[in-house]
């Protein structure tokens, strides 16, 4: 094993917080491999690449020779939400668990070491737990504790109201720890009290406190906002290669490195070194993309793909003249639609007027071939997916849903 | 059975708060015995007659031909407070609970009808609860209206530590009244929000609201404060049938009635009457205590127990001349004790030679026989009980511990 002390620095690379140096090397210097716990929501099985910055630092422990929990959260999932309040938590059969279990096994097995990782389901001990052992375990934690996140906080002053059994599912989860023997426990930032519930739960029960690692929140592909489903700004980890490619090469190169440091299995010299050839023009930024590009659609698909994409891109883009960066515009099947209207669509031109002007003039091409004729009508068919160019500067790429 | 109207009427006399008339008059309308519930705390078996005040409430419920479910909540008790913050709550073992729970049944079958009385154990039904019916149970009430409760709130806002167990333990009191299906529970005014939280719960589980009756705290002896162990101004049930009626004759006249109300099983016009009957002199007060006396020592021990402390009382207070009011004094037993220097510590006189001087002068008497010798040495023996008269208005009942 790796000394304690480079094991924390590679551990720590990409947090957002950390808790604590101390802990952890009292832990490392005792030369076993540790336990490593995050718990997964079983009622959302499909993850999209923000989801697997977590899995992506369970692997570095993994790559240092400790054992990673993945806990599936089935005992709440079981029961969904008994105010019946909340339908965002759903109730799942057990069936419909497993199920999602496997979903999960695997999209994490083409990160995780599938030997070195245990899926374990905390309905296996909570689920046994008489009232005598749920009340000791309630009696570890006080309301003004519980009170303190952030949500709670909020939704207590604005007098919205907040379950008792609210207060009894963060207790489970920090008990998890407990039945686990969990050393560390990873999250996102959005996960700390919880996880510090973990911490005095193990304390409350004789154990050593588990350290506490949040990593922070991907942002999209626009490079603001956390990516989301529903901001349409994600890559799933399902997407084809031609997609993670192509939103891959959209991203800015800021951004760029960010995913660098949460996604891959770069070394922070490393990083540094990247940045370092980018900034004195040894390496073009498109070729780091490419690079960032490649490495995700390897991991999720395979090494083959991943030149394939290359290649595909290469022919359409590079090789044409086009910028990486060419928007995306989605729209449905349909048939006979005239070009200045698709244009007009795009926000290409303002009107269908301006539309036929600018083809009459020669200034539009589809996927670099010329169009002259200005009343052109189009099939567009599910899954398709061309350039248009408008004037000099204006591209946008159509995609057919 | 009797009409709605009138059983309404006999339950609420002396009731502090009822919820609700409606409730109730719906409820007996259908004709069938109810099931009325009340709580006890197994920690504490020994009770003193301001316990008594719920019980006898609940014979009114039996006397009306409902059935009363007397509930040992021993789930509770068998945990303890394992935050281990509060001691006052300590952990019993099955063997002092079933001991408690005999205790218990031998001090309220005094009062309460054993054909009519079914002693039930919580633990029998929230004990073999799953954790998922631990959530769903909690799910059915808010923090915000837990934090409602008095103590709660106060302890909330002072920064005194809450555990979450605490709000576990009201809201299984209430699921109790849904394993019972309680038509009506009973409790001190103390307990009302707990008996809400069961009304709340029996709503959510799908059953008829309970109906909710508290009964005022009963004042002690001295009529100012509740009558409690620690104040010392107690009748215990166990009391001998000598100091029950002793100490129910130094209770104020407004007691008396308060008493009469709350203790014996006089009805609202027969309480009126008695009040008449004393204001318009065609009763002395003495003898209305007198009988009150009687009443509790005939209920706690015998009608011949009643009887004979009456006869001993009229021997040594009223032949003798002596108030009905003598003040009682405790004293540890102790061989050869100068008289003044007991006269001293009973506050009958300033100083040892204020005593010896008014025993010189004749003024001092005990248990009405005249005292000559100021160096009289007492042997004050275990039980032993003296009323000494100093002067022509001091007197004190000299009781040895």
């Amino acid at each position: 094993m790796m000394r304690p002390e480079e094991q924390l620095e590679r551990i720590k690379f990409g947090v957002a917080e950390f808790i604590s140096d101390e802990d952890l090397l009292k832990k490392l210097k005792k030369g076993q491999p540790l336990n490593i716990k995050l718990g997964a929501d079983p009622t959302r099985p499909d993850i999209h690449i923000g989801h697997t910055v977590v899995i992506n630092k369970l692997r570095t422990f993994q790559e240092l020779g400790h054992k990673v929990y993945f806990l599936i959260g089935d005992f709440t999932a079981m029961i969904g939400d008994p105010s019946g309040k909340n339908t965002t938590r759903p109730m799942l059969t057990r069936e419909e668990i497993e199920e999602n279990g496997r979903t999960y096994a695997k999209q994490i097995f083409k990160i995780l070491d599938p030997e070195k990782t245990e899926i374990v389901y905390n309905s296996s001990w909570i689920g046994k737990m008489t009232p005598a052992e749920f009340i000791r375990m309630s009696a570890q934690y006080t309301v003004a504790q519980m009170l303190e996140r952030d949500d709670f906080t909020k939704r207590y002053k604005s007098g919205t109201p907040i379950g008792i059994h609210e207060f009894l599912y963060p207790l489970t989860q920090g008990y998890d720890s407990v039945a686990l023997k969990a050393d560390v426990e990873l999250g996102g930032t959005d996960q700390k009290f919880n996880l510090l519930v973990g911490r005095a739960m193990q304390s409350a029960y004789g154990q050593e406190a588990q350290c506490v690692l949040t990593m922070p929140i991907l942002e999209g592909i626009d490079g603001v906002n956390k990516m989301s489903k529903s901001l349409d700004n994600y890559i799933s980890v399902v997407d084809t290669p031609k997609d993670m490619f192509g939103k891959t090469m959209r991203i800015s190169d800021d951004l760029m490195y960010r995913w660098y440091e949460l996604l891959t299995d770069i070394t922070a010299n490393q990083l540094s070194q990247l940045k370092t050839d980018v900034n004195e023009k040894r390496k073009h930024p498109r070729e780091v993309k490419v690079n960032l590009a490649k490495f995700l659609i390897k991991r999720f698909h395979s090494e083959a793909a991943a030149q394939a994409a290359e290649d595909e891109f290469n022919r359409i883009f590079v090789e044409k003249g086009l910028p990486d960066d060419v928007p995306e515009f989605e729209v449905e099947a349909e048939a006979q639609v005239g070009l200045p209207a698709l244009m007009v669509k795009a926000g290409l031109v303002a009107s269908n007027g301006e539309g036929s002007r600018l083809i009459q003039g020669g200034g539009v091409q589809i996927d670099s071939e010329k169009i002259s004729d200005p009343k052109l009508k189009m099939d567009l068919k599910s899954g398709q997916s061309f350039v248009v160019k408008a004037g000099k500067k204006k591209f946008v790429k159509i995609k057919v849903k």
